[in-house]
């Protein structure tokens, strides 16, 4: 199928085809989430076969758009997504949650259609924020940042930093869609169906906000079609579905999250879904875009500060004055600071270079996230706040590290320098807290000089 | 002055007072928040003269009400306050930010009426909703919990897991002031001085919000007022203000956040002000309350679950027998977890218990935050996640250690052992993170009779 002669009967096909391949490679390996998987089923389904623009032959086309499972645990959708795109076979499907196997429990990018890890919940938006500054500000393309997201996951703040910070940006490329099944792992959200509370919240931080019913083809395309047409503001899409969804004995249970359907009732689950497994869509590849380009490496003579014998300068002045070089000689360099840019110095570089300089506010985990995303786009991003601050965003520097990504953290202040400001200005546990990171080089100057070059 | 007499004009000469001080204590050592002290001025002087509960002779009277500054940089409004209270003297107040005085730059429980440290912003609202919690839950107690937020602040997350969790648990006992000054360390906030955003996002959190000008006393105490007769449900006042308030040097300039008023401005600054600095305000002593009366300790005989050699037990379902039979034990022990109950097994201490289960969803931040909030009222609250999640936490955990709370915090599927999930659950770091951390006892069990007694 294609987009351009799809329809509800065929939506509704490739949804049921989703929720067998979510069964089967779940059923098989004996872990997985596929009731998680089940709830979104139709709301991916319109997606993948009408509106992304994907090349799965050409992940790093910069005009693809970015699709991001925030709620990680429905990697069997995702990786069914990929089967009926053609991208896997279905032997490699039933890889899922096997040693060895690219189709981890939660999605990293060792799969190359996968941007970013994601497993933590409330990381996928506010990286999708990251992704989506690169689009409209970075790359200046016209490509869609679309995040799928979980209603238990919109308890974590991160998610509101990333809806203040969106909107705040008027990030109109950056669509995320709420699957609304009322149920966590052990009991009701907050929230339930109260898809009202959602809207009202999405509205207050400026955001769009459309309900529908996430099970009926016809209203998810519509609401998908508005999405693409509302200019500075991203839009939320709150779909009331059901966890299970598709399986009688399934279908909004409580007490199923993380379960695999049993091999006693694997046959009958099947049966009341009733269709093919071989369904192929023709996901739409991107038009060319015609964004701004920009070279990775070394642009320009890079001419780092140097300090004299006997010259006082503080090494986040060094910090300052190399970043503002660097962002010379290279114009993938990004910087982001939590609204501390005077402190830490990052400030000289955003007065040279305010289109690659972007305030984050004093939200850590967001300006982390959008580091991240930034990095997805190939970005070096520097973000810098007090070294103390960045524990605020640990989750999100251990979850960056299994997405393998590129980035710079810059902490000021280190130890007890801070002095009279008191404990909770001084970073103390920074270093233990960075080493521990898997794949992180923690490089501590002693001056101003080598901190300009370790810059 | 004191309660029945006091107002307007003494509201007046109390806040000019309280700014005074806070130039004059800054100013005394050269560092500090004078400018964001002196915003706050009329809205704590209304407060603290006509609605504040408090036994400055007797901070452990479990009928206080509880004021938390989460805004902690205004420290030097704090301790203006604690004099005009007569708790501290002038010449204490002197001793602002100096090596081995109390008063820190920012407020820990070294001194006896600060329940928390806080400094770091987002923290002093989700640790008053756990003080609010036990308030209603536990000590049922009519004590209010006031926290007083920046607006730089409402960009954390946190502080919305915060207004959720509030509005969710109906905490009628817990009054949040936002004094609005509308500029940051470095620029002005996204919201600016539009209190209209603030209120929206309030309401769609489910709680009241009133919107005042926060230097009129006359509507900030009616405001107090309104407050105080909600019921089911929090109250956010959002109040203009002008950072710098009271001095045409200081007032909304942009750029002198964090900064004292200079030797050469002191006089001019003191001789706009007007104001005496002697005056003494009678703070209301708290009634009797006629709460639940709980002991600490224990009170009951503790038989803790054992394993015989050759049973086989995970370390998790020891913690969840163990702490089932503490529950038991000790009527102080309480529980919260972030929706995995099922999988850390706090369950069973949830079902024996529910009285003493809190069930704070997947918000991590809140979940510490809240454990620190049930500690301030001598609880001791066991906090159980997946190991690895606790790294969302790990800002809240350092700053519980400044604050010398004492809390347990239990974490799950340590190191690879969840496998199939992959590496987003799994919790590799967390030992170093806990070991780095001031006055901590990492604990790590090797099976389930050791973690029976670890408990």
């Amino acid at each position: 199928m294609n987009q351009d002669t799809v329809g509800t009967e065929q939506w509704h096909d490739l949804a049921q085809q989703l929720r067998v391949d979510s069964i089967r490679s779940s059923s098989g390996v004996g872990s997985g989430h596929p009731t998680s998987s089940m709830s979104a089923a139709d709301l991916i389904a319109v997606l993948m076969s009408k509106y992304l623009s994907y090349d799965f032959d050409d992940p790093e086309n910069p005009n693809n758009d970015h699709l991001i499972f925030s709620k990680g645990h429905a990697s069997p959708l995702l990786y069914s997504v990929y089967k009926a795109a053609g991208a896997i076979s279905d032997e490699e499907l039933m890889t899922f949650r096997t040693f060895h196997s690219r189709l981890q429990g939660h999605p990293t990018p060792q799969v190359p259609w996968v941007d970013v890890a994601t497993g933590s919940l409330g990381q996928g938006l506010p990286i999708g924020v990251g992704v989506a500054l690169a689009g409209k500000y970075l790359d200046k393309l016209p490509y869609r940042v679309w995040v799928l997201c979980g209603d238990s996951e919109m308890a974590e703040g991160s998610m509101w930093e990333a809806f203040q910070h969106a909107s705040y940006y008027k990030l109109d490329n950056l669509i995320a869609i709420l699957d609304m099944n009322r149920l966590g792992q052990t009991r009701e959200t907050m929230d339930g169906w109260n898809g009202d509370h959602y809207v009202a919240r999405a509205e207050a931080f400026g955001w769009n906000a459309i309900q529908i019913d996430g099970h009926d083809p016809e209203q998810i395309d519509e609401a998908y079609s508005e999405a693409l047409e509302q200019a500075g503001a991203p839009t939320l899409i709150v779909a009331k579905t059901k966890k299970g969804r598709g399986v009688s004995f399934l279908e909004d249970v409580d007490g199923l999250h993380g379960k695999p359907v049993g091999a006693d009732q694997e046959q009958a689950a099947l049966d009341e879904l009733g269709s093919t497994d071989d369904l192929l869509v023709e996901v739409r590849k991107p038009d060319p875009g015609s964004g701004e380009n920009f070279t990775a490496g070394l642009t320009g003579k890079l001419e780092l500060p140097t300090w004299e014998v006997g010259d006082e300068e503080a090494t986040r002045g060094a910090y300052g004055a190399a970043l503002k070089a660097l962002g010379g000689a290279r114009e993938d360099v990004v910087a982001l600071d939590g609204e501390v840019s005077n402190s830490t110095k990052s400030e000289e570089f955003a007065e040279d270079y305010p289109g690659r300089y972007f305030e984050m506010f004093i939200a850590e985990q967001q300006m982390v996230s959008a580091a991240v995303g930034m990095s997805v786009r190939h970005r070096v991003p520097f973000a810098s706040s007090f070294a103390a601050f960045f524990t605020r965003a640990y989750d999100f520097i251990r979850m960056a590290a299994i997405s393998g990504a590129n980035i710079r953290l810059s902490g000021s202040h280190a130890g007890v320098s801070i002095g009279e400001d008191g404990p909770s200005q001084m970073a103390l546990e920074d270093l233990a807290m960075m080493r521990a990171v898997h794949g992180s080089t923690v490089l501590q100057p002693c001056d101003a000089n080598q901190t300009a070059r370790l810059v």
